[in-house]
């Protein structure tokens, strides 16, 4: 069961990935989630307010999708396969991936939104930091952030680009042999 | 000096970039490009003429920018400082950029637009995949995917995330890498 402000970001999050920026405000949330008229101002007054509730709610669903990863961070032998699964919930979860980038271009315009953005960033890549340095990786910190933007990559290209849905398979093998690359420079 | 229609383009690839989808109208690109009311309408009547438009412009720039590495592949040990100045290119262009994913979340919507954003897509996957099969790797169709989404990734990591402007010099490592973890495979 949600509560008001769940539903009022489902909605939101729902109206972002079928009509865009411009296909979110209050009255098409109203409409969509069957509340009266006036409810979702009642759980987010200004547009900013709307937006950053949907934020918390993609990024709160985004940490439990890659909870294994990051609570208990993996070796780097099993990083492929866990990596190229959480990938997957996130390809195969269209919705909430395009209303993401949504988010994301929005958070360029708007640093209250951008800080929300960049915390969350953060989450992805100090794990990934630590899991290289442990593992004797010769370049930790700029190799972070290059997994991290294959990773991104590969979830961006599957959605928004020509690629189409890669298998677990094919996206496990890109990064263990990124990670070989990695290894040998 | 710019046509009308590339003065249109060049007004909405700024708003695009400025404001979002929610801030490209007919109207506010004759305002913002100086132009008589109705100008932007005699070029593109309707707003899927005006995104063809605009789509259509960022595409022939962006060619022109990658046009040393699609009209002359170049050997594999040269892709990664030829790509890495291209992407950087890509990414100190922001403005283009940012339009250019504002431009490819709404092609997720709008088949007409989605079929110019795939044919732009084949002009990087397809020789990407010549190279690498001319270059002996293992398995260039994945891997020419995997290469692709790598500089998607970079570049959309670099604009739209936390992760900052790389140097050139960085960008060649990971490509580097990447390339070193194919051959290994």
């Amino acid at each position: 069961m949600l509560t008001r402000a769940e539903l009022v970001a489902e909605t939101a999050i729902t109206l972002l990935a079928e009509r865009g920026m411009r296909g979110l405000t209050h009255r098409a949330v109203d409409e969509a989630a069957g509340l009266p008229p006036g409810s979702t101002s009642n759980v987010a007054r200004t547009r900013a307010a709307l937006l950053e509730l949907t934020l918390a709610r993609l990024t709160e669903l985004e940490e439990r999708a890659f909870a294994g990863l990051l609570t208990a961070p993996p070796r780097v032998a099993d990083l492929p396969e866990l990596l190229a699964q959480a990938l997957l919930v996130q390809i195969r979860d269209r919705r909430r991936t395009l209303a993401r980038y949504e988010l994301a271009l929005e958070a360029t315009r708007r640093p209250e939104l951008r800080a929300v953005y960049d915390r969350s960033g953060a989450r992805f890549r100090d794990p990934a930091v630590a899991l290289l340095s442990a593992g004797g990786f010769p370049d930790p910190v700029r190799q972070a952030s290059q997994l991290v933007a294959f990773a991104e990559g590969v979830l961006f290209y599957a959605i928004v680009g020509a690629g189409g849905e890669p298998s677990a398979g094919e996206i496990a093998r890109g990064v263990r042999e990124l990670l070989a690359g990695f290894k040998g420079s």
